[in-house]
């Protein structure tokens, strides 16, 4: 059986690598992006194949449709909403909407950061948080959503 | 006359009747389109034919888009911006730069939710707001525009 | 069957007409019971006759008194508190122990005015929240109390 | 010696036993009238007649009148303000104005209830206070104002 | 011309003199009324005899009334709204709705007490304040009542 | 048969007699423990025999733990926390964790104190409320919990 | 006896009359400075002959040296802090270290004004304040530290 | 040499001149962009030709896309965010990547409007703002941005 | 070689299996070591053998102890705080002072739970943090540290 | 015709050069005087000369003395309040005061500095404000000053 | 005469010298111990001998024991609570509760750290504090309090 | 070799020992400034001399231009700065600007007065805060003065 997961990627993460490298690591997105295939072939058995479905946009709303399209086409969502996990309503309201394990991942420890990012309205939505981990983070979010699927679905 | 009223949907609103229906509902996003053409029929009169402009977008920038749109094209707009009625000073000064009948709707009652819905910045910028009443507010709302443009062209 | 609806309005309504008419336009409250009446009228159908009670009075003790009774004798209940909206925890565990359809009308569009007035006690106790309509927001109240009971009861 | 002690109710508890079951619980404000008569009669001795005078109201004024009653009348008061215990400034200034041992009793425990109920005026101006233990509080109050009175006079 | 002006006085003032003198003056209401009398008195001239209106209630709703009453009745209104000040959006929006000349007394320093006695609703509703200044205070009031009605009249 | 009831005492309500006696009283806890016995022991009826198990730590710890042990070997808990009421998550977990009948007791009436002091964190997870009444309130305790165990077996 | 009394104006009331003056009024300081003289000598009596030293700075530390003066050389201090009424310790310090009778008095109503215009920390220094009345408020103050003063030696 | 400099408007700036004159002024966004070509002319040395890219988008992901552009093709970003400066955290983590002179623009003076207009998350990553002076404003900015730039460069 | 990694667990995770289970999932404390203990098993290699040091106390202090004896003694650091999480400056400044790989664990999602969780004082001294995971995040935080540590070391 | 423009700089500028050239530049406060002396003569033009006031205080009340003297003898101020901008109220009534065109100037961008330099008090007393410019600031006020004194003149 | 002082430090002191000593200095406890006796022995005179009881620990509730402890058998304390300063109520009661002369010291100048560490409950029971000043601070503590004792017992 | 070090006070610290001695000791400030020169003498070695530079203001401007004066003068500065500590951004600037060795030292604990005396933004600027122990904590202030100016030199 084939099995997808969204991999949703939010605001600027496009320039991972470049920007701000001190705070989100010298790893690049195409470079995580490569290492999420890389751990969910590993993870495949013999009767689950794991398909990453990998992306990235600026726009809310790109991020909103995205989220519905995970809710039809996915069994699990990996998501960094970048800068929109601490405004976006609509993007709660859309993961609050999608019943597939959930998992948020922030590259930085943002209980580090600025005040403003310490809020996440989506995070609420989701079933669990990992942050600070860099690109392992999304390794482990891998597993973590794969973990969540087999103990939903045995 | 022909005379053209924008009902335009905000984010995650293409959802309706699946998510949260306890909620939201169970009317989909289609079936308060045909109630809202239906009203607008029944309130036609001799020189008074009413037109409903439904639209639905999960960007913030379409709906800030449509509702200049509605300023030059409509006569009354109906707003229901779903989670951008919290966080969008874009679209609450579209709705100020916009001097047509305009009327706030909510599906749910936001004064028993969470505390960011409570706060509104669209709301603000419109004549009246109706909330709580689900599909029938929409109704209610094609009624208080048709009776506001009326007040005003007496 | 005579089904009757209360009309219920709080401080300083019995003012409307020569208060601040900027803000709460020129009708008097004679008018607007006039007008529910009227409404309510139109309403009717064979098997449903709809009555209005409607009331005024500044003090908190007999807006809850009112509500209490409207929970025992009335079918729908509209409800302008004026400004214990705002204040009244008591009107707002008496519309919590009320459990008929339930709307709550303002004259003016609270979201633009003093913030202190952005709270509604009250608004969270009803189903609906009709707000900045003038007279016109009593008239749709009526239709959604129709509304509600109708849904309520078929 | 006959000493009277006033039980003083404030909004919506004449609904007790109909009202949100679930937290004030199904007792009727007649029923915990009855207890509190049985209770000071139990408390009599050779020298001490304890009468209960047990009221309700609805309306600020009148709570605000039998405090003051009380202070004139009775060697004790309990208690219960409802909702007027968050936002009363008149109800704590008679209490602080009557010199007599007080209690203030809530059915429910506020804690655990809207933010708004953390708050109680009221309270910083009674000896004691006593919630969350249903009728069984006023019962306790009743036992306190009699140890509190005896204290005082012995 | 006989003149009238309303002294209104809310919450606990008919217990002065006896409650927290500390704070509030050893004078009873009867005192301050008899005061307030003399005061017109003196003030009397060739055409205007000046008439004190003197009231005091527990009871917001009577409050409102009054407000209301002097409205239509009186040239002036001095107002000492007890623990209403802070609290009574409807005193607020009664005394808004009075276009007569309207003094705010307090007997006590506001500034020095508690905190929530330092927000009053009704105060920017009223043209002047006159605070901690004791009986005092009503009988500048009466001179202030009169220079402005002088002023406006002239 | 044999119950038990665990009055558990926080920090520095070992140095109750000698400690701040304006605001805590005279009592020792000592006093206290043995009017707690007696109490119990009046209470003792054909089938139940009242036992207090009467202990103070100055350490969070430690209280955690007595909570913890209480909800394996108590039927009920008098719960004094001293200044953890205000602070301690861990003890507020403890108490949430535990099935039993918990009334929390304050020696001094916490809504005229510091501000710091009206928030409590444990007063959440309890059943009921007991608070300025001193020495009192343990007895009025032992009485609340022996009528929930009560309540709770009938 | 002559008694001196300060009148001590703050921070811009030199441009009275031509700054804002549909807040400030329209007339002059040194129209108030001879209105307060006319003022005292309407209150000289056989023994009391009252002086008025009238000053104005723009400067927090001259205002501050001149309450250090009134308070050796003056028996009452009638303030206008202007603007450091809201900012000023060292004021409010001077003006607690002054054992005088002490009036605050302030040209506009504050409580209708900016948010940062309501807190006074001067007024909790003073004995009582006099806002909203315009250059009136300022010979109400006269009378009221005569009055005070009267009431101290008397 | 050419250097171009990117001028980026966000929402709503397509209204300009018709929208709320009395605040953004009545030239239109095409009337400035005519403006800073000019100015940029007037600016032209023998060694710098200096061209303006601008931009309008209402959409929040478009301007986060521009400013990632600028930052590989552009000398200089002058950005007049609208709305979006006081709510996107999505383009501040732009502007932070951004590594060019930079200057946010607006056209009104934001300390005098709504609150909520006077937090700019975006601010806070430019080098420079200003603010009130209408389209003079951006012709401030070009110069500002030379002036950097050659600093940058000498 | 032989590699310590501590688990350290706060407050009341000793009652986990028992304790709110809908919350905190079904497993006990002992079942998650044994999980640890194969998960570090497995993740041996020729020259890393990884040992856990699992540990649980209710005490703040002692949970202090132990994060200074992994700094020592460890090569890495998972800990739970459970309450203290959100209270323990102390923590907080012993994790400060820890200068080894350090995950924070929380089994369920703090995003979605009362306010005073959302606050971590100590997830702001560790390098990354799970939550919302269950039993499934410690495991996860396992394979995190031994990747820290690898890249750390190599 | 000569124009005077005041530049008025308030406390510690005269610092400028020495004091966290990392934050405010290696420019003192003389270089910059005669940078503003040199641009004006620059924009002389036929019928215009324009001069500049150059000023430095520490003292609150001479910088209020000082923008009541430019309101009388100049045609534009630039006002660099330094500290005062935050805290000044005086400041500010003097700049309301004052109706010819203002320019705040600020040479750190104070959106990135501590909170309590983010609230300008004078800033909304100012046609326009720039920010984070440094010395180059001052010369982009001139050349704001001298459009809006064109704009308003022409 | 042997004179006791103790010296009680909190939270993670026992790491000084090791823990960010960017922040706390390079000084161990150890050494300030020894510091400490050197000073109180240079103190000494002829009918005075002070003894220095230095302790450090962890735990709140050993802190707490300390400081009753110091109560009974000390003539003065110093204390640096380390973290718990900012949280525990438990150790201001204890502080309240001990009558000896009382000097809380911090190596950091708190006011320049996060906002949580400029909240001290500790502080405000103590008489004095010093802040900022390293391993002196503790000298100055140790003179602080022989001169408190001297000023009490002479 | 002759050392000056500056001790600088602020409001009305002229007024030390008739202003509300309770508060602020009986000891006048002729008295500190000469137990300061005494205990200068007696710190003074072979190669240093200490010069006591004692002076009042209650202008805040002075204080600045002082604050400067020691930065150049001096080599250390003991500052009281009264009221201003809590609202002098200029205060603030200046001691940030001034390099010497610096301690503020305020006579009472302000820990336990009113909140706005919590706030120090002076504070954060020096290297030490002594509080609450009276004219002792300039004497203690002048050894750490002479302490940090030792370490700085060795």
């Amino acid at each position: 059986m084939n099995l997808r997961v969204m991999v949703l990627n939010g605001a600027n993460l496009n320039l991972l690598g470049s920007r701000e490298p001190e705070i989100y690591g010298e790893r690049t997105l195409a470079d995580i992006e490569e290492l999420c295939h890389t751990r969910a072939a590993q993870r495949a058995s013999a009767d689950e194949e794991w398909d990453i479905d990998f992306r990235q946009s600026n726009a809310e709303g790109v991020l909103i449709d995205s989220v519905q399209e995970a809710s039809r086409a996915c069994v699990g969502l990996i998501v960094n909403p970048g800068g929109y996990a601490h405004t976006s309503v609509g993007l709660r309201d859309a993961l609050l909407g999608c019943d597939i394990p959930k998992i948020e991942v922030h590259l930085s420890n943002l209980y580090k950061r600025e005040s403003f990012r310490q809020r996440s309205l989506s995070a609420a939505a989701v079933d669990g948080v990992i942050a600070g981990l860099g690109a392992e983070g999304y390794l482990l979010a891998v597993d973590a959503v794969i973990a969540l699927h087999r103990r939903q679905t045995s």
